[in-house]
C-alpha cells in the first residue's frame, strides 16, 4: 500500500448516521441493532428497509430525503445528489458544509452495502436477461463514494465485511479510526473491482485483455526458497480432501500440479503409479494391480524417488500402502484409499494425503516473463494411435505402439529437452530438462543402466523433432528399436534413412510437447 | 465471452441525444462534430461543455435537465435520478416510457465518458489528497449505467475508444448495432475494472488479495507449442529496442527472461557473456574482453549454443560480433552495440537484436499451479563474500572465492536440481532441471569431460543442500577442489568431514535457491 500514513490515523470519529442498502441480510440483524442502540439515524431502501422495519427498529426511507420516487423497476433508487452529497461531502471544507445546508443535505456517516449476486446468477445458468438485470448500478456508486470520502464517512462494502464491522462498532463503541476507513475504503475497491472484473469476463471477446481478481490468497510458509515470501491463490479443497499431513509448500504444490496433470494422462488406463521430484517424472509403471504399478515406478529411480510426490491414477490399496511405507516420501495422492491403506499411510506424521476429485483443470496458463505475463492455453493434446503417421519401413510391434503412446505422454509432462526411454508399460529412464536433446537422451542411457535396466526392446520419445540424426544412432546402438517423435525437421530424411538402415521403427506425431 | 447471442444483432438505432463529459478532448472534436451534422441533442459539464461551445456547437448543461447545481466543488454533479433515468430506461417497457414522460427525463442515447487520470496521478508522484481527488465517482457511474442498458444506450468509455466509435458513427451513419453496443459494454466493464483494480492495488495492506488487469496483450504466433495459442501482456518496449529479426516467440519471450535475470547477476562484472538454451546457461563466461568471454561462454558447449539466446553485460564490439557470427543463434542481447557489430549481426535475416535498457523487474512473480495461482517474491538474493562460512580445514583460495561465488550466480539462474561446475571464470557444465542431485553432479562431470576441460581445481555450486556425502565425495574423485552449497541438512557433518580428509574446501551461504 502506497497511501501516504495521515498524521493522525488513530482519530476516532463517531457514526450518527447510517445508509443501508443491502442484497444479503445475513448478519446484519446484530449491526442494525447495534446502531439502534447508539442512536444512529437510519435510511434505507425496499428490501432493507422492509427488514429494519421489521426489526421494530425506525427507518427513514431514502425517497424521504430525494423527494423522488424509486423509478425504472428500482433501477433507479439512490442515484441522487442528496444521497451522493451526504456520503462525499468533505466535513473539513467550509463550502462543503455551506451547501449541505444549502441544500438541505443529510450527513451519512456510515454506508453499508451488498451488492446483487452477479457471479452466482452467471454461474446458476441464468438467463442472458436476468444476468443484465443482476449488474448493479446503485450500490457500485455508493460503495465507491463512501471509500473515496473514506477520511469522514465508512463504507462497508459486502456481506464479508459485516462481522468486522460489527467488531468494530462494538470495541470502539460506535466510533471508527482513520486507520479502519482506510482498511475498509481498500476493501469497497477490492469489492468494487472484483466485481466489475467478473461483469468484464462475463461479457468479453477481446483475447488481449486479461484480468484476474482473487481474494481466496492463502499464505504458504515461503515460496520456492525460504527467503521468498510465497501465497497460493486458488481452491484447493475443490480438487482434494487432505486426508493427513502438514501444510503444503509452495515446492508441494508444484508438485502436485505437475502429478495431477501427468496422472490426467493415464486416467484410463490400466493401474498407473507415478513418482514425481522438482515437477519431472522419476519412476512410472501400469500394471495388473497397483502394488506391482508402485513397484516398478520405485524401480525406475529408487534414488530420486526419496522425497517425492507419489500418485496413482486409482485406488490405493493395503498392499499398496505397505510397500509405500517402506519409502520417505512427501506427499501421497489417489482418488481413493482403501480405509486400511489410509491408516497405515497416515502412521508418518508429516507425510500429506490426498483424496483427489475429479476436477477440470483451467484452459490457460499463465506466468510471469520479463515485466508483464505469458498467457497461453494448457497443452491438452495427447498423442493416439490414430494420430501416428508410419514413416518407416520397419512398423513397430503392437507392443512398441503401446510403448510409445506410453513414453510420449510422459515426455509431455517432463520438462524440455526431454527424451523417455520406456518399455512393457514402464519408464526406464528419462533425460529432463537439458540444453541439448543427445545429452537428454545420453542422460537416460545412462541413467537406464545404473539402474540395471535392459535397453533391448525399449522405445524412446522425444519432445521435439532431431535435428539431426545422432538420436536415433546413439537409441539404436543402446538397444531401442522404436522412436516416437513430432517430426517436421528440414533433416527428417536423415533419421528416416538411417532407421531403415538399421531396422528402427519411428513415428510421428505431428505434435510438439515443449514444456518449461 | 459466455452472454447468449440476441436474436437481432445486427438491429441498428439511431442516436439521437448524447451526455457528454470527458477528462481528455483529445480526438473529441471530430465526435462532437459528426453529431452535430447527424442532429443529436448534445448535453454536458463542466469543462467538456465548454469545449463544446467554443466549437460553435449548441449544448446542453446538464444542470438544466436537473435543475440542480453542481455541488461539493464539482464531486456531485450527474448523479442525480433524471440522468441515470435517461440512460438506465428500457424503451421496451411501458412502465420505463410512462415514468420518462411523468418525471420528465430525457433519453440519452449515447454516454461519452472519459475517466479522471487515476493512474497517471499516482505515477506522477502526486500528494495522497490529489491522488483521492482523482477517484471518478460521477464518471463510473455513468458508464457502468450506459453499458448495463446496452440494448438501448451506446457507451464511449475512454479516450481509447474515441477513435473506434468515430468510425461507427461514420460507417452506420449516427446508428448502431446491438453488437457494436455490446461490445462496448464489454470495453465500459474492462474500463471500470481496470480502474477499480488499480485504485485498490494503490490502497491494498492485504498480500491475501491478488488482482491484475492488462490491455497491453500481444498475440503470439502461437504458446510454447503451435497448437497451444499464446499472449504476452507485458511492455516489451520499456526493456528492448528491437534492433533487427522476426517477431519473437512465446519461448522466445521465455529465454529471453531467464538470460536477462541471469546477466543481471553480473552487472557489475568484466565483460561477461552467457549462451542459454531451454531457459538454462550452457555457456557463460567472464574475461578480459568480450570477445573472449563470448569465445569461452561458446566453449561451455558448443553444441547446445546452436540455435541459442546470447546475452552480454556490456557493448558488443565488431571483434565480438565477427565470431557471433560464425554461430547460428536465434536472439543476441545487449545494452549496447557497436555500430559496424550491429551491421555485421544484422546480416542474418530472421535473428533477433534486442538491446536492452536498464531496467527494474517486477518483485513478484506469478504461475498457473492447479485450479489457481502461486504467487511469490523474486530471489533477490545474490551470494556474496560476506555471507559465507567457511566451514571445512581447507580454506579456499582468493580464485577459488571468486569461482564459488560466480559458479553460485549461475546455479541460482539455473533449474533445480542443479550442480555447476567452475573454473577461472568460466561455466565448464552444468546438471540441470535434475531429479536427482547426484544425477546432476554425474551429468555435469561427463559434459565437462565430453568437451575437454580439465576438472583439476574446478569448484562445484549446488542449488540446495547436500542430503549425503556422496556428491562431495563424486566431485573430489573428479579433481573439485571446492565447494559452496546452502548447508542446513541434518547430515551435513558427513559431507563437512569427507572434505576435510580430503583436502577440499568447502563454504556455506544459508539461502537454498530452487528455481522450477
Amino acid at each position: 500500500m502506497r497511501l501516504t500514513k495521515h498524521n493522525n490515523m488513530t482519530t476516532t470519529k463517531p457514526i450518527q448516521s447510517a445508509l443501508i442498502s443491502v442484497f444479503s441480510k445475513d448478519g446484519l440483524e446484530p449491526i442494525v441493532r447495534k446502531l439502534h442502540e447508539l442512536n444512529v439515524t437510519l435510511y434505507s431502501t425496499g428490501g432493507t428497509e422492509e427488514f429494519i422495519k421489521n426489526l421494530g427498529i425506525p427507518v427513514i426511507p431514502v425517497e424521504e430525503v430525494t423527494d423522488y420516487p424509486s423509478i425504472l423497476g428500482g433501477r433507479v433508487k439512490t442515484l441522487h445528489p442528496k444521497i451522493f452529497g451526504g456520503i462525499l461531502n468533505r466535513q473539513d471544507h467550509a463550502t462543503d458544509v455551506e451547501e449541505m445546508q444549502t441544500y438541505n443535505i443529510p450527513q451519512l456517516d456510515l454506508v453499508i452495502v451488498d451488492l446483487y449476486p452477479f457471479e452466482k446468477t452467471v454461474a446458476s445458468g441464468a438467463s442472458a436477461a436476468e444476468i443484465i438485470e443482476k449488474i448493479d448500478i446503485g450500490g457500485i456508486s455508493l460503495i465507491r463514494a463512501a471509500a473515496k470520502n473514506f477520511k469522514d464517512t465508512v463504507i462497508v462494502p459486502s456481506v464479508n465485511e459485516y462481522r468486522l464491522f460489527l467488531d468494530l462498532l462494538e470495541t470502539g463503541h460506535g466510533s471508527t479510526t482513520l486507520e479502519q476507513r482506510q482498511f475498509l475504503a481498500a476493501r469497497a475497491f477490492h469489492t468494487s473491482s472484483h466485481y466489475d472484473t467478473a461483469i468484464f469476463n462475463y461479457f468479453n471477446q477481446e483475447e488481449t485483455i486479461f484480468k484476474m481478481s482473487s481474494d481466496q490468497g492463502q499464505t504458504l510458509r515461503y515460496g520456492e526458497n525460504p527467503h521468498q515470501k510465497g501465497f497460493f491463490f486458488g481452491n484447493f479443497e475443490a480438487l482434494f480432501t487432505k486426508a493427513h499431513g502438514k501444510e503444503l509448500s509452495y515446492n508441494n504444490l508444484l508438485d502436485v500440479d505437475a502429478a495431477v496433470n501427468l496422472i490426467l494422462e493415464f486416467k484410463d488406463s490400466a493401474p498407473t503409479f507415478a513418482i514425481l521430484k522438482h515437477n519431472n517424472a522419476c519412476g512410472l509403471a501400469t500394471r495388473a494391480s497397483m502394488k506391482e504399478a508402485y513397484l516398478d515406478a520405485l524401480a525406475g529411480d529408487p534414488t530420486s524417488a526419496f522425497g517425492g510426490v507419489l500418485i496413482a491414477n486409482n485406488t490405493i490399496d493395503t498392499a499398496t500402502a505397505a510397500e509405500i511405507n517402506q519409502l520417505f516420501c512427501e506427499v501421497v495422492i489417489a482418488p481413493s484409499f482403501e480405509p486400511e491403506a489410509l491408516t497405515l499411510l497416515q502412521e508418518k506424521k508429516n507425510r500429506i494425503l490426498l483424496v483427489q476429485h475429479p476436477t477440470e483443470l483451467p484452459q490457460q496458463q499463465v506466468r510471469t516473463c520479463l515485466n508483464g505475463l505469458l498467457v497461453q492455453d494448457r497443452n491438452a493434446v495427447t498423442d493416439t494411435k490414430n494420430g501416428l503417421t508410419y514413416v518407416t519401413t520397419t512398423k513397430p510391434t503392437e507392443q512398441e505402439v503401446d510403448d510409445l503412446l506410453f513414453a510420449s505422454k510422459i515426455c509431455k509432462n517432463t520438462k524440455s529437452n526431454t527424451i523417455v526411454l520406456a518399455k512393457n508399460g514402464q519408464l526406464i529412464a528419462s533425460g529432463t530438462g537439458q540444453t541439448s536433446r543427445v545429452d537428454a537422451l545420453r542422460q537416460a542411457i545412462e541413467k537406464a543402466r545404473s539402474f540395471g535396466f535392459d535397453l533391448n526392446g525399449a522405445v524412446m520419445a522425444s519432445d521435439a523433432f532431431f535435428p539431426f540424426p545422432d538420436c536415433v544412432e546413439i537409441a539404436h546402438h543402446a538397444g531401442i528399436t522404436a522412436v516416437i517423435q513430432p517430426g517436421g525437421s528440414i533433416k527428417d530424411e536423415l533419421s528416416i534413412a538411417y532407421c531403415n538402415e538399421n531396422n528402427v521403427a519411428m513415428v510421428f506425431t505431428g505434435t510438439r510437447h515443449f514444456k518449461h
